[in-house]
């Protein structure tokens, strides 16, 4: 191949096809043609990408004809439909939607964790895992790798940017309408009452509170963000029989997925072994220094690439565990970044053919 | 003893003293004359209880005299000095600080748990637990008592007014700069920017973040409240030995401390029989039906006396754990209203004499 490959971008309106399109316009530029891809209403509307203005198409099947890379961020239906009709005409998608991800035949990958699973494709579709996992298997894996882990006990602090725009415009409406009335939240029933039906997304309001829920319900109880946080991790790790509890928790953040995790492993560990280990590992950063009051907090995630890990501690009661805390920005790399990483990948390969 | 017993009230004007006294208006009357005692600098002042106003009168030892029951709701270093002088003159001391939790002299109670070790007090003295320890170990005996508790993972989210006053007042005056700027949080550092420093007692803003600190620092990374949470459900429970990680995580919540729990037994769990199980207990409240959005969460827990427990789940790869969400009124059971219960008992018990 020799010229510059193509990409389309679907889903190029929405708030992470947005983050695509930021990422497109900073990264050294490996592409040639960008078309922008998105439903009929949106289809016509000029956006900024790469310091050009495109223009915005309708989602079609001739829309891929030429394309070799196709990154999808769109509802998991609209995934599901289209996703294979862009891999039928050529395209190599990467699909950063769920419907995909546990599929025997198509790869979940980190570029920094698993690159050679991208090899097996035989339906020309690759997964991008859900943005919880992405941060916490980045910060993760260098340390599996030295100790062999066996079980994960997660519980996450999820923001609202995970549940897409709608999740943000309505913890900005929920903060300004909280606002100024002291009284709020040290007495009972006045938040809500505040706050009134404007839940946005949620099943409840969010300013000046937290809701132990995330996803859709799965069996017995669990959430499907929940299940997401165990069979992902799994997948990406090659772990089939990794140990995982996960309880899923939104919390009143725009953007930066936490996680509180307890990791078990095989062998003993040690927590000055362990932060060495992260401070070289890649698409990590160690925020280590709870008495200079460093520790990884989503205000000071958002907007960057890395995982940010910190707080890491040897159990008391157990020398082969270890409890931290694990940041990142769930638009960039639990979303957009790790979309266009695999995009270019997969474009470097296909220019060695 | 004939007539109906003394109490003091130390720390009346602060913010857990505020509720206490709420409390002693509202909850059945067992109690003589009621003496507020605060600092110097509050002494003289007028302050509502149980219909009276009362003047509030200074912390000296003389104050105890006739006493038969001081609570104790003062900075660490007042109470290690105080409550023994309390002691001295003949009141039986209910603590709300750390100092005493631990000593092997000094009961550590929750009135529906372990109301047998008040008995043993030959210092006079009676702590009352932690906030975030109080809500979940109110939710965990029961079920420790069908199964036998062997293990606790926690992950807590806990509210500002754990942090007193100053805590609050730091979290409205965040919530009302950041209002208003929908940007807010979507970019990097403008979070920081928009509080500047008004940081109150917490080591970054709050708004629209996580913390993942509380407390005080300890040796090998803990913080003193991540030892809380271990060492008093194992004094509480008796269980020495029960294996204990936890993280403790500040969230922009004003009152209501929240805790993500995997709680291993020794036994097989099933998540109906502990919901069975926790419909019966006492002070607790069962709310664990996510589909119609019913889970624990804090802004309807402020206010109330019980712990809210939900999101039951017999872990997937474990059948003797559970996952669950707990939540509480850290200024009612998990300071102010387990105190006054502790007090209520003491003063039962002198009237038998």
């Amino acid at each position: 191949m020799g010229a510059q490959p193509t990409l389309a971008v679907v889903g190029a309106t929405g708030s992470v096809g947005t983050v695509m399109r930021e990422l497109l316009s900073s990264r050294r530029n490996v592409w040639g043609e960008i078309r922008l891809v998105a439903s009929a209403r949106s289809a016509g509307r000029r956006l900024p990408c790469r310091g050009e203005e495109l223009t915005v198409r309708e989602l079609t099947p001739d829309v891929f004809d030429g394309v070799d890379v196709a990154m999808f961020d769109v509802p998991e239906a609209v995934a599901a439909e289209w996703a294979p009709i862009a891999a039928a005409r050529g395209a190599t998608v990467v699909d950063n939607s769920a419907v995909f991800r546990l599929h025997g035949d198509v790869p979940l990958v980190i570029p920094e964790v698993n690159p050679g699973h991208l090899r097996y494709r035989p339906l020309g579709l690759t997964a991008s895992p859900n943005g919880t996992v992405t941060a916490m298997v980045m910060a993760l894996a260098p340390l599996h790798h030295e100790y062999g882990l066996r079980e994960l006990v997660i519980a996450s602090y999820q923001s609202v940017s995970g549940a897409g725009q709608a999740g943000v415009d309505a913890l900005h409406d929920q903060i300004t309408k909280v606002a100024g009335d002291r009284t709020l939240g040290s007495r009972p029933g006045n938040v809500r009452q505040a706050v009134g039906d404007d839940l946005g997304p949620f099943p409840a309001p969010l300013a000046l509170n937290v809701i132990p829920w995330s996803g859709e319900p799965a069996p017995l109880g669990w959430s499907s963000d929940e299940l997401k946080l165990r069979n992902e991790p799994r997948k990406i790790l090659g772990l089939p029989d990794l140990k995982v509890s996960a309880t899923c928790v939104r919390v009143p953040v725009v953007t930066g997925h936490s996680v509180a995790v307890h990791a078990v492993f095989g062998s003993e560990v040690d927590a000055d072994e362990s932060r060495a280990i992260l401070r070289n590992a890649p698409g990590v950063i160690l925020v280590d220094d709870p008495e200079a009051g460093e520790f990884p907090m989503p205000i000071d995630a958002v907007g960057t690439d890395p995982s940010w890990i910190g707080r890491i501690r040897r159990a008391m009661d157990d020398p082969r565990a270890l409890d931290l805390f694990i940041t990142g920005d769930n638009m960039r790399k639990g979303a957009a970044l790790n979309s266009v990483q695999l995009a270019e990948l997969i474009a470097a390969e296909l220019a060695k053919r």
